[in-house]
């Protein structure tokens, strides 16, 4: 879980709570129709923008930048060390029971294409296809959640024109003005808060864990090759060593 | 025909509808001049920006991203390999029947070629051109809505300006603000609905067609010049493969 | 003449000024203080921008995009084939009679340099320093007409400021808020209709002609050097066939 | 003198003078504190983002662009022609005279490595060296002006909230609500002035000078290198004709 | 310290708060409530937005900014000329004794890996991956606060929103606008502040060190990696050149 996002989202909603609860009740600030347009008009939008299996798929995006697991960069480091290691020793066979424990689907696919003895570059053409796979979903689903991050405030400004518009039309006095423009605005707080406490920094958060994965598949695409080719551990570490910098470093010795 | 556009712009006018209808009825957002400055004022600015013939083509460019046809990728590399296996067994002559069966111009165009007996990479020139072509009219059509999308909301504001001005100079009293304001607002509405509603997601979804449809002919192409250089049906399914991994990719066997 | 362009704009004031007819009367959208501020301040900005070469050169720019005549591209071709014929058949000097009978500038002098029997190398040489030539200028028009875009609407904002600071600061009750604030808007109004009825539209105009005047000048030069260099009509065809795709393609020949 | 700059700011400031005459008095739109929070804001901005080096060469930067001094291309062409024939007659020692004549510093610098013998490419290096430091210069004097374009309303706009809250703040009745938001408007008044009229147009023609500047500089540079090279007047014309497209093309003689 | 930054906020914050004095007391800039949706929102959707460790090293960059020491290019030019003498003169070893004087960590470790031997493309290559790493924050810490520039005035804006929703709500009559006016408007004062006099030009400010330290590290590496070679002193010298034209650069002899 990402504790990160986790806190940002509750804690914001704890926040604009209690600013609202100081100066009056949350019961002026819940409206049925309000909520309609912001968030149908919203995802009416995006499903014009968008293909239907795309607007489906927003779903495990924002479940994915909530449960969000990365490999540690110094662990795969010391476990692509630990398998050249028996690749060396007892050959790539041995390697198939390693298979098995890895929960990382790219993982195990990588090893096993080692353990069935194929060419480093045809393992190396197929993981960068699905690397290239993985990215090209990363970047639809940030897009689509920006540009949900950009729909909710103009929706949110239609609801309040509607609003407005109507509140106007049957004006007798100014008297009137204030309780109708409450929830005029209504659409546009509701626009504004989808859009800077939910959708734009899920967007980053996504741009986030993208780079991350990438980073670290690239990692395994590297390490896997390396063994595929029979690399000693030693040299299978030095070759990894690159993408740690963005990582803790100090755990793995570096060797010039 | 495309579910996603069909259902988000039905729904979308379903949403705000609804809304409208809570608040009172539809008739205080019907008004012709309105409609003319926001419409009609979009409809020139766009005119004086793009060329004639650019403008009119608008209607065809909507129309495609509604009933929008791409080829399926996995059926084009059936179709492909099917067609590898009759030319080498057959010749070419064989798949000049095929050719009155393709619906696709592009494709049909392309097996003609081969057909004809025409060296790989003139087919290779001419299709390329014929992709550059279709590349810079969808670029021009989704510049269009664009454009529509940002003047849309522009003329809705100086229909407010209008209306704001007109409103103001004959005030008597404030209490004659509201229904007069209530009209000016009405135009900036119409812009603001016409820009997220329609023309902004229209454009987005231009862009995804585009893509889907040059990536399709990009496959034709490959397959079409393999087939010519008389590759065999295995040969040219390994060619298309890195084109499948934006679709679905499980249905055609991955050979390394 | 542009159609497009004089029909946008016409079609563009005949509907603001039908909707303001609707609404009141003509009389009290015109105030000149209002002109001074929005066009005049524009205009300063845009001299304190740019050089008083540049500033001048605005109404040539503009005339350009109305009175806009760029080659037809198969008229071109045709020509060109024509000439090449004479050429090979005749030899340069026979082209002499022809230049004369071209009203394009550029045309005409790249055939005397062929009449003259100038290299291919330096006749390319010329001609593209006066494509680029033609492109910065086409370029800096665009910039300034941007530029003028987005200063009219700021110097209409800054004259509803001064309208507003000047109405507020006599206001002895709340009914005279009216007439000021229709006065002080009627900036704001100039500023959004010269943005987007004139400046920004026709800047996008004037793209499009330098995109087309550019592809026209390079199918000039690559036909005058090919020409230069003894080809046959047939092969100057074909050269000049990839310039074709931005147009009406049927009317030549395709030859593959 | 520049005199567009000149022109431009004087006109101007006597537009919105008039404009502002013609509905009331000077003495409204003059208020201390609007115009310590409008520019001192500004300059505590810009002194929060740029180095203290980088903050005081403001003036000298705005200096530049009123006071600008770019040697005109036909002109260098015509000196470079007359000193490579002094040098092809009389040797370099003989151009010792007229670097002491040249006001150019950039100029008698390079006039001078050629009289001392350096060999062309150290020549070369040396100004190269000296043209990429001015263009950073000139970028970073560009980004100030620009960042004060943007900080100018932002601080205006503070400055009308701090007035809006006092003023409503101690609001009695709505008949002082004209007063109090005259005076909060004036900020926001400021701010715009200062960016649309003085640096948003200022930043433009820094560039503009900038690009001038930098190809009067580059001519210097290859028409020195050429004189150390011991190339004939006419080479040299030749070789600066390339940069002669920018300005008066028909003074000097175009030779193929 | 660095005193641009030092005197920008200082003043920044005397000089609002002088306009502030100025109109009233300070009291009613004061709100709980109002701190709270502002800074708390702007925190939580930066949480959401990036990742815990890098919300974390917000203090440490902030930090970076106001107590910056950038080594000055000249003295590294003249220390890393002395060195290389050492290194000519008396060995590698001889150097030991400098590595415990330098302050500068990333100069140190430089120099001991030419104490140890290492040969100067390891040294090249390890000094990279080093300047890599730093870059890669900086940028990271400018996202940072460009994102909080921009989070801030947006959570001010929605808690405008909710002021004005519970003060419309409860209206009674028009009188009662002014002062629940006046505390809605708090919160987007507060975000106006916190963006334009803190973390833009802060963001500006980290920009502009993180030129300067790469700059800085990167003649380091060049200066250490030619120890490593064995150059002479002016070999040295000449080669740091390059880096000089962004500083003061009449302290060192240029020497051609």
């Amino acid at each position: 879980m990402d504790i990160a996002t986790i806190l940002g989202v509750t804690l914001g909603f704890v926040v604009i709570s209690w600013a609202i609860l100081v100066g009056g009740s949350w019961s002026i600030f819940v409206d049925a129709p309000a909520i309609a347009i912001t968030v149908g008009g919203m995802l009416c939008s995006t499903l014009i923008h968008f293909s239907l299996p795309q607007f489906l798929s927003i779903f495990s995006v924002v479940k994915k930048t909530i449960v969000a697991r990365v490999p540690v960069p110094a662990e795969l480091v010391r476990k692509m060390a630990a398998y050249a290691a028996v690749n060396r020793r007892d050959g790539a066979l041995a390697l198939e029971q390693e298979v098995g424990k890895l929960s990382d689907v790219f993982f195990a696919r990588g090893l096993q294409m080692v353990v069935d003895g194929q060419k480093p570059e045809d393992i190396r053409d197929f993981l960068s296809m699905e690397i290239q796979y993985l990215q090209d979903r990363h970047a639809t689903g940030k897009k689509i959640l920006e540009y949900m991050g950009a729909a909710a405030p103009a929706f949110g400004m239609i609801g309040t024109l509607i609003g407005l518009v109507q509140m106007l039309k049957n004006l007798e006095s100014p008297d009137q003005i204030g309780a109708g423009m409450a929830v005029a605005l209504i659409t546009t707080f509701y626009g504004a808060i989808a859009a800077n406490l939910v959708f734009l920094p899920l967007a980053g958060k996504l741009g986030l864990y993208s780079k991350a994965e990438t980073t670290a598949k690239e990692m395994i695409m590297e390490g896997v090759c390396a063994i595929a080719r029979g690399d000693s551990p030693t040299a299978v570490r030095e070759k990894l060593q690159v993408f740690l910098s963005q990582g803790k470093r100090t755990e793995v010795k570096v060797q010039l």
